[in-house]
């Protein structure tokens, strides 16, 4: 260990993201990335835009920013205050940037509040960030506690939500949300929607009425892009100038000509989003009800995910099992969910590869 | 201003590249680009890559590592200890994330010390950080005086040197480097290199020798990547496992598979990256002479720009009169080099273009 460690670095436990396993192929279940690839004309895009490389890219992002705008306007046909133009809207690289300049912007100083089953990384940033936490226990059925994120303390100074959440899959409905936010006027709400696109409902239509509100979206999931890293904030107009300000602190560039070209195309190809989220939909649906007949509790889920737990054989063992047999899930050995298995949903014929191997595994 | 932004964020005092203007076209000299393109290997290793991203990247970037420690091993005929690998090596989403991660993992808790002239950036990171610093004011040729490096206090834990300098081109030499490595075992020594391959001696053969050695290089020069994004440190293996720690506490994933792909390629490319440096290298000493021609005061430069101080006219005033015709070049209004423009070296064209504008300006 170098001895010019800061103390911070050295107190850090970093976040373990899901295995990119390299020694054999496997159906990969394991990091909610989409079964399908990028749309054509993302892939046009980054062809065309690969000549001009050796020019630093826009630092504002601004193409990106306009096309989330303007599918936003269109897709929850937005009226009056509501609409929403590209300043309300940042670009990171990757949904976990735009996250990890959100705690500095906002939550330094301060003491925040989220779930203790959560995407495991809202701990990371506060230890990076030396931002204490308290966390809020989800109820028995893995919802979020209502009366808890509206009663929340006058000592906490701002409030994480991941919506639909990791690992469950559960939503909160958008009048949850607004409850939420109405009750923490004073308290800078972040509601991240990674898994949005899959059946929950966006807050994005509540940017200019909550100037408490700040949405996290990325391209890794919905859109496709998780090898392209493109994440987005989308908040009223004095709340992205604030990210800004962080983020033209610590890099100038965050996202490349290449990401910048994809991400615009990925939101300008509606059509494309809407006809692969959709499938992953139905995927999801056929899975729960074959889960289901084997004996699996199943989490109801808005997310390309879903967070089962076997009957007849702990999970850990058949996560093993599933990955001796080349499908690969995410396990997590902690408590109250390490009965669970948190399973991607792929294509139908990798979802059937799935159930065929706990089939044969379980005996059913 | 939004009422949740952090005393922090309040503090901030963001820095501000070099323009990006798409009001005309202009022969745009400010940003230090590359006049050269990316080599056909890496467009074709993008096109290759293109098709995976519906997939996370590799989090530990190895192909690019991999390639760079080979890459250093021939070009130095490192030999014995001195010989790399990718262990060694770390890469970040360009060398300003690089950068930014330094400043927590190392000097979190420290004072460090830089000169008063050199990349703007770094006192931008220490307010990020809340770091403290202490400025060593170059000498009056702009040479970074050697005696206060060697003579460094102990209240000082860490030192960022810029080598060659920006905005100077001025070179320490290898030795020089060494000298002040000896003097300072016990402060991390940060080596900013996004210059060195214009003609400056990289430390890269010192890292297994020096633990308090750390180099820090960008694709963005004389790689033709300033778009794509990817930066670098070398150092010996336990610094590069602190840099670890901190990236995986901010995020998982901050290379792409395209800046992946074309990394590895660019520095495979080893033709065409020295036809290219060695183009711009000419064209710097051609564009020297013809600067001092005209009257400038020109100091030796060992980067892809220079940084000259006409005769006649004060250099502001040249400035605008240069954007005026067409030629961007960066003028910094700060004390002791607000008489100066620093002045990217393009291709041959550009140079003359740049050199009969300031000709027909200065009446000369």
């Amino acid at each position: 260990m170098s001895k010019f460690l800061s103390k911070l670095a050295l107190s850090l436990d970093p976040y373990v993201p899901g295995e990119q396993p390299k020694d054999k192929k496997y159906v990969k279940l394991n990091t909610n990335e989409n079964p399908y690839p990028p749309s054509q004309m993302v892939q046009d895009a980054i062809a065309s835009a690969t000549s001009d490389l050796r020019l630093y890219p826009d630092p504002d992002a601004t193409a990106v920013r306009e096309a989330i705008a303007k599918y936003y306007n269109d897709a929850l046909a937005l009226q009056g205050d509501a609409v929403i133009d590209s300043d309300n809207v940042f670009i990171g690289n990757g949904s976990d940037e735009v996250l990890a300049f959100v705690f500095p912007t906002f939550f330094k100083g301060k003491k925040i509040a989220f779930a203790d089953i959560t995407y495991s990384f809202y701990p990371v940033y506060c230890a990076l960030f030396e931002i204490p936490y308290q966390l809020i226990p989800l109820t028995e059925d893995f919802s979020y506690d209502m009366d808890a994120y509206t009663g929340a303390g006058d000592d906490i100074g701002g409030i994480l939500l991941c919506n639909p959440n990791a690992p469950t899959g559960r939503a909160l409905s958008l009048a949850e949300v607004e409850t939420i936010l109405d009750a923490n006027r004073d308290k800078l709400v972040l509601v991240d929607e990674a898994y949005v696109d899959f059946g929950g409902e966006t807050a994005v239509a509540l940017v200019n009425r909550y100037d408490n509100l700040l949405v996290c979206q990325t391209l890794s999931k919905s859109r496709q892009l998780a090898g392209m890293r493109v994440g987005a904030a989308i908040a009223c107009k004095e709340v992205i100038a604030g990210l800004n300000a962080v983020k033209n602190s610590f890099n100038s560039y965050t996202a490349d000509r290449l990401g910048i070209a994809a991400a615009k195309a990925a939101f300008e190809d509606v059509a494309y989003f809407d006809e692969t989220r959709n499938k992953i939909m139905a995927t999801r649906e056929r899975t729960v009800k074959a889960l289901e007949a084997m004996g699996f509790d199943v989490i109801p889920s808005k997310a390309n995910f879903v967070f089962a737990k076997p009957s007849g054989m702990p999970a850990a063992e058949l996560f093993k099992k599933l990955r001796d047999d080349g499908i690969l899930v995410r396990y997590f050995n902690k408590p109250r969910i390490d009965d669970r298995l948190r399973i991607t949903i792929g294509t139908d014929e990798e979802m059937d590869a799935m159930l065929a191997s706990a089939r044969k595994i379980l005996g059913k």
